[in-house]
């Protein structure tokens, strides 16, 4: 594999401070320290015209006085003299430049322009730009830290963020962890060259990074960023933490990064189909970061429970449930072995209590771990109570020892099992030996249950993602049909961004869609085709200038007969006529009622952020009361469209309802994936609005159809 | 006010430990220990007729050799001695017992058996127990500690607990917060005679204690409970968090327990509607009480959200949405000020970023915080970000008494205004001299910006509940109408649990509820009236022996003129006759067909914990599908009601949809408050199901009505 373009510039060999100074308040002098407090073993090259010397280090008047080559530059001069400073990486040959300062686009209109001149003077002279407006990077295993935060340690989580602040809260968590810490750390600031996908990519690509966390609020290219890491998602597993995603949220984030949250339900959706574990808590971000640096790509669906009292254990087994998760029994054959264990135990079934009668005792705590990690039914243990802090309570040599062993057996038994051990202690703050001995083993050690139950279910979600992927390659873009093309250019030829919806139904029909069948009445064609006689039909006029065509009562249900139906035809392109004397009448569209059956939404939707997304939910109350839909991006997979008729909430009415029979599942899925190809062969279409669908069990009807052009 | 009978159970002048022990890992030396350390002042008389001295203390043969009075009796024996120890406690005039032993009727018939027997023992000899089955109780304010853990610290929050385990969590969270400690904790065990309601009520005359923290699985006596919670949530404030909400938490909560949970969507509603604060994640309720001991009363609605940096503020934003809490825009004046103060601030309007180009300095932290809690738009802050932790960043001398005064200043704005300040920091853990002095002063630090989101919806839900009490004092049970009692007499005569539809219909009728009106024809009077015959009617087969109607062919709809509703009565009184010879068919009911609106079902039902509830939803797919229903029990408050209909999820459907008008709310509410007067005016009424319940711009029809008797 190529290295990434941006591996010299997050782990450079010598690093330029622009703007290097002898206050110990400025930032200019704070990253020279950190430097040396962090042994960053490479060169340090303060450049300050009005110094000689700065922390015993030689200062250059700039950066072309300096004698060696750099990598990367950390300018701290202010926003009104980037592009000159950036000109000047560039004749030095600088490979990156990490802008701290604000004031660029985030602020105005006139920092929006500086900018702009700041990346092209980075584009070409050959310098990528980090920021601006960024808080800067560091890299913990080079000791690279132009941060200038003190007690960074070094781990395999990568860090990407949008904000400095949440980035600190992560390095004080990893602090109190003591052996969770971190690869390489980013700013993404403007993300006015460098974005976050690419970004992503180098995370993938690090060796020494098992996870990364994504702090974002929002993306200057949302679907380039979900393309990365669906790459990414299938090597290691990515976090995310989405800020703005209620109205307020959304309103606080753009003020502060100035970027462009898009549609959240679209969003999450988009993460998702991209294997990234999305989270909405920020105090769960970290602990199942760590969890899957150590797991990732094990499953965690069905979960052992382990304690040594009740309480725990229900609150456990609440937590568990709440997110989806599985307590399921375990084989006789355990229980057994568990018996033989600890006699006395409360409990023998899962969720397994091990305390009873007499006090509980570490000696216990191992091999009842081996034997529901042993169970084929469970894929993973949850430990909630005191494992790991009875040395908190009775710190006698025995306890402490007899517990550090236990510790030590326990990430034995995972390894051996290749199952995750996540352990909830009450002393988790503590830190004892034995929860050392379990975090450096990858036994995750919180002091939540619910965040212990988070981890759980973030593993099962990555693990859930790499299943995905394994099951369905992205389906391939059909050829845009010739018809379809042809309608698209009449009706651009004369301007038209709505199609009719006759043109609608053709183009359907022509990209492979069962449409009913129609006829379209003019005063000149009045004819009903005799087909369409037979039963009620519905009449429609067909009109570029009418959008809503009930108000405009140009919807008529329920006519049959030849006759009767081009009279109300006649009639209803006269009484428009007289109303909207301006509009054009192309005619009336004549369809059969449609049979009756469970009515859904089916729609394409073109999202600021993430591309065009498959809209999809039950028509009726649902949609207007419920809003109950959901959305995926495009392209569609198979598992993508099941997964959607899943995720409903009524998805009941699918199944049968009042004794009725099921809706033809099949039929619905081929027609959502034909009308993802359909938006992915035809960029010029923004959207399409498939309202109602009419399911039941012998396919879909549909009732409605409408599309919209670029 | 009469003090609490257990006060002197819970505050003893001298404690009796039967079974103690010179064993270092017997309870029954642990808890002398324990007594030694917390330095509890009274009486310790250790019982064992083995021992002459227990730790330096005199060892009594018996209880009767004991030459001083004793309150409390710790009995560490084992459960079969236990019906003898209480008597012999009874002679000796001890005021309670505290059983710690299990294996009563948790565990077996044996062990209920012998519970029983314990009990009356009770109760012949005046002596009152606490568990058995429990981890015992302490009360860090005399160091009475007969729970034996180490490090309580003492403080404002009472704690009832169904698990030890729990409770020592809280202890935990305790020690490492520094500053809220506790008052009495009892673990309450098999509640075999004082019950929650007992020690709730207790808590609630306790002048020390602020808040009750109350961790349940499941209730001897929900109902009862309640009752108690809800008098004493009008003096102080209680927080329950409830295990077993799910299925699976449920079985692990039974088993551990052995209580029955009842329904948890009835249960819940019955604590919210008594003023209880309901957390539903472990990992914040020791915060959410901390919060409430110090600003029980106080609304905590509308936020101001203070921070030094983005990011953070985004995150609050989202958290307090997503809790449905407020961020209102603050009076320009406010904005102003804060202006004033941090020319350079990112963001003077709500959520405040008041840090900028210039790096954040705990000198703004105090006026930004006087100059929002000031504003008459806020009532509670939240900071996030650094606030109390800068000196973690920077410990220099200036940097940490600037912060420590910036938190003095914090503490008394939170006091001259009185609204409450929730700090969130990334280094709350650090638990620095700023964060100690805000702590102190009833400001609440923690770690978690979702967990600051919860204390402040924790302290808007307790305000809320009190608005509650003071708009609605619960409604007076009315009198049982004279007919309803005849119908329902009638009824149990012939032994019949449910009424008939007629009956049910002038049940309601006589208890002022509006019924259609409605005719009955049998083979002996098959006329219909006239009023009835001129629209269209539905009519239902009449019979205690036939379920379901629809299913036995006993429902047709539509009909129309005498002669065809007649002969339509006669035909199903044949065909019915024929295919259920034995049913007894007491006739055919003529009702007129329900106008069009919005379906609704309504009801009552009984929960085995909290006694009669009432049920509202939306019917047909919603109800079917959504499973879209509410539950308030009884009395029904006017509050409650509107509640009920703005709790559904459809509830836009009850404003009116698709242009249709909103229903005649009032008509509905009356509906129900009359319903919940009949069915407390009714005890032997056990169900009452109006579904479907036709509602209209102009009042409610019951379309059909089914009511169960004890």
């Amino acid at each position: 594999m190529m290295p990434s373009p941006i591996r010299d510039i997050l782990k450079p060999r010598a690093i330029a401070i622009i703007g290097a100074s002898r206050d110990p308040a400025k930032r200019g002098y704070r990253a020279i320290e950190a430097l040396f407090r962090q042994g960053f073993a490479g060169i340090i090259a303060p450049i300050n015209p009005k110094e000689k010397e700065i922390l015993g280090l030689p200062c250059y008047p700039n950066l072309a006085a300096v004698p060696h080559a750099i990598d990367t530059a950390l300018v701290c001069t202010p926003a009104h003299a980037a592009p000159g400073v950036i000109a000047e990486c560039g004749a030095k040959g600088v490979k990156g430049a990490v802008l701290l300062a604000g004031g660029f686009g985030e602020a105005s209109d006139a920092g929006a322009e500086l900018e702009a001149r700041t990346l092209a003077a980075g584009q070409a002279h050959g310098v990528r730009l980090i920021g601006p407006n960024t808080n800067g990077i560091f890299d913990a295993h080079t000791g690279m830290n132009l941060v200038g935060w003190p007690g960074i340690y070094k781990g395999a989580l990568g860090v990407l963020s949008q904000s400095g602040n949440v980035a600190m809260s992560l390095m004080t968590s990893s602090i109190r962890n003591g052996q969770a810490g971190f690869t390489t750390f980013v700013g993404v600031g403007n993300e006015s060259d460098i974005r976050f996908d690419e970004y992503v990519r180098y995370f993938g690509e690090d060796e020494e990074t098992r996870a990364v966390i994504v702090y974002a609020e929002g993306f200057e290219d949302g679907a380039g960023f979900v393309a990365a890491a669906r790459a990414v998602t299938a090597i290691k597993p990515v976090v995310l933490y989405k800020a703005g995603r209620t109205r307020q949220g959304e309103g606080a984030a753009r003020s502060h990064s100035g970027s462009l949250a898009g549609d959240y339900a679209v969003g999450r959706a988009a993460m998702r189909q991209a294997g990234i574990v999305v989270v909405e808590r920020s105090d769960e971000m970290f602990s199942v970061a760590e969890a899957l640096s150590h797991h990732a790509g094990r499953a965690a669906l069905r979960i052992g429970i382990l304690s040594e009292g009740g309480g725990v254990i229900s609150q456990a087994a609440d937590a568990l449930a709440e997110r989806g998760l599985q307590i399921p029994l375990l084989e006789p054959a355990s229980e057994a072995l568990l018996k033989t264990i600890s006699p006395n135990a409360s409990q023998l079934f899962n969720p397994v209590d091990y305390g009873g009668a007499t006090d509980p005792h570490p000696r216990y705590l191992a091999p009842c771990t081996r034997a529901i990690l042993a169970d084929p039914n469970i894929d993973a243990l949850l430990s909630v109570g005191y494992a790991g802090g009875y040395q908190c309570r009775n710190d006698t040599d025995a306890i402490r020892e007899g517990e550090n062993q236990a510790a030590r057996e326990m990430v034995a038994a995972s390894r051996e099992f290749g199952k995750p051990i996540i352990v909830q202690n009450h002393y988790a703050e503590w830190n004892t030996e034995a929860m050392r001995i379990m975090r450096e083993g990858g036994i995750v050690v919180v002091r939540s249950i619910e965040v212990a139950a988070a981890c759980l279910a973030g593993l099962d979600a990555h693990h859930r993602g790499l299943a995905r992927k394994a099951a369905a390659a992205s389906p391939p873009v059909p050829e845009p049909a010739p018809e379809a093309l042809a309608i698209i250019g009449a009706a651009r030829t004369e301007g038209r961004a709505a199609l009719l919806e006759p043109e609608a139904l053709r183009l359907l029909a022509a990209s492979g869609i069962a449409v009913p069948p129609f006829a379209i009445l003019t005063r000149d064609a009045p004819a009903v085709p005799g087909a369409l006689a037979a039963a009620p039909v519905a009449i429609k006029i067909i009109s570029p200038d009418i959008l809503h065509k009930s108000d405009a009562g140009g919807v008529r249900l329920g006519l049959q007969g030849a006759a009767a139906i081009a009279d109300a035809a006649s009639a209803m392109l006269d009484s428009i006529g007289r109303a909207l004397p301006d509009a054009i009448l192309t005619g009336v569209l004549v369809t059969p009622m449609a049979r009756k059956g469970v009515e859904v939404i089916l729609g394409i939707v073109s999202d600021p952020q993430y591309g065009k997304a498959m809209l999809f939910g039950l028509g009726g109350v649902f949609v207007e009361v419920m809003n109950d839909v959901v959305f995926r991006t495009l392209p569609l997979a198979r598992g993508d469209a099941e997964e959607m008729l899943d995720e409903i909430k009524g998805r009941a009415v699918l199944d049968g309802i009042r004794g009725g029979p099921a809706i033809d599942r099949e039929a619905l899925v081929a027609l959502m994936l034909t009308l993802s190809g359909l938006a992915a062969a035809h960029p010029e279409i923004t959207e399409i609005d498939l309202n109602p669908v009419i399911l039941d069990a012998s396919g879909y009807t549909i009732v409605d159809a409408r599309i919209l052009l670029a």
